[in-house]
């Protein structure tokens, strides 16, 4: 699926809810389903962590949605192929 | 872009320097990104803004191939076009 149709999902199934609990109230949310995200990855159960996964991506995007933002078109924007830093594909930075 | 195919970019980028980093030090790296993205919520540069949500779907893709986990699959297996907790759409649920 398109990061953007992704997003189109989150935001028929949940965007009446996301803009009533506003840009602040999504964020704190989404860093409750990072920690969450961050306490799966030190166990081995892979279908709860790709459930986290998951949280953490659908939040993203209903946050994206309270700002009027397009996740897929802000991603390709800084990531297009290449490293925006060094212009190369694989990365070559060297920091 | 399909999430898969994004994921896949990431890893032809920033695979060889994610995988020697690991799980936990992208973790932390995501962590960071996620922060940012909060500081630059307060403000009103949209385009500095796109950039940290940029940020922070590239490192969720770089966390989950250090783990080997197909986020549109992972992403797919929980929100597909109902919500997953009261199956409808959009949500109906009264939580």
């Amino acid at each position: 699926m398109e990061i953007h149709d992704f997003q189109d999902m989150m935001k028929r199934l949940y965007f009446k809810r996301d803009s009533e609990r506003g840009v602040n109230g999504t964020f704190k949310w989404l860093v409750d389903e990072v920690a969450e995200l961050g306490e799966e990855l030190k166990g081995s159960d892979r279908a709860a962590t790709e459930k986290e996964f998951a949280d953490v991506i659908a939040w993203l995007a209903s946050l994206a949605n309270t700002r009027g933002i397009d996740l897929e078109k802000a991603a390709l924007g800084k990531y297009n192929y290449k490293c925006p830093r060094c212009q190369s594909s694989p990365c070559q930075c060297t920091f």
